[in-house]
């Protein structure tokens, strides 16, 4: 069975570096930006419309990722493209897939391991503006808006609480440091994948 | 400078053998029922009363600690004998603090790590039976009102979110397995220190 890490993070939590460190360590695949060229071509969509118009809540509630697309608004044709495109990632091989509801989509998939990047607002700002290269006036109200598009995207999408520990396999405050968080993830994954194994 | 690793934990989940087989392993104090103890010793109650009386939700807020006791509901007493056990803890030496919302009492203490420890409520309700020894005729319901209360505690007394990741500087689904959970922190707690040497 193939093992899947999912990633979800906080805006400048530098969840993204850690899993695409955490797929270089392993060996495994990494899904970022990937999914979304995979999603738009599949659907014959430019990439830019995709990308403005994912995480984009909606007020029809999605039962069925498997509805027609065409009748549904954009934003959650994109969801089902991009679910599709993440369950086809899972079934190929071994990888990490940072955001995207990820750990919902493939939440029946026993070979998952999910994770939640999160850091205090100060660690974040000077993350965002020294790795990022963003500066923007309020920086911290920046973050904060980021982050509320993610989780109102996330409770519509899944019904879930982005950001509740009970969701995840691990959540890490990636202060800690990227090594370590890194690291810890890596010896979770080796011991889950003992666990699988004996099931 | 101490350093104190607090363990909050859903009910089942294995967060107090967790707490204790940490403190073993890094040879630090580890208190749980231990503060009880000591609190009820310096009020003058009985074990029994505090035990009672503790972690029950009343309805004034405690906006300072330090108010004279006797003026406040019995829980209210024995939240601050408690704190202030917590507070003389941590000043005394390194050491593991399991429950009494050690981490709020705690925050300012830049030498605090703060964890929470959860699991799915099959595993926890399979944990009780098997090593709690507790047959209750619902086990699951029964876990759910211990939870309940702790996080209408947690929630009441800090003013914040019980379970939710970024109280925490790590979330662990011990599902994942007791060894590699201890493992897991006492890697994050050999990183803290190093962080903490450095500034």
């Amino acid at each position: 069975m193939n093992t899947i890490i999912t990633i979800a993070r906080e805006y400048g939590s530098g969840g993204r570096i850690i899993g695409q460190r955490l797929a270089e360590a392993l060996g495994y695949e990494f899904f970022d930006r990937k999914l979304i060229e995979m999603a738009a071509e599949k659907m014959g969509f430019s990439e830019e419309y995709v990308r403005e118009n994912e995480e984009v809540k909606n007020f029809s509630f999605i039962s069925n990722f498997y509805s027609i697309p065409g009748e549904l608004p954009v934003s959650d044709q994109i969801f089902i493209a991009e679910s599709n495109a993440i369950r086809e990632a899972a079934e190929k091989g071994n990888c990490v897939i940072v955001g995207r509801c990820a750990d919902y989509v493939l939440k029946d998939h026993p070979g998952c391991l999910n994770i939640f990047i999160h850091a205090p607002i100060e660690d974040r700002a000077r993350r965002v503006f020294e790795e990022y290269d963003e500066d923007a006036p309020n920086i911290q109200v920046h973050i904060q808006k980021v982050d509320k598009k993610r989780a109102s995207y996330y409770n519509y999408m899944t019904q879930q609480k982005w950001g509740q520990a009970e969701n995840y396999d691990l959540c890490i405050n990636s202060s800690l440091g990227i090594d370590l968080t890194v690291n810890m993830i890596r010896a979770a994954v080796e011991e889950f994948q003992k666990k699988i194994q004996e099931e």
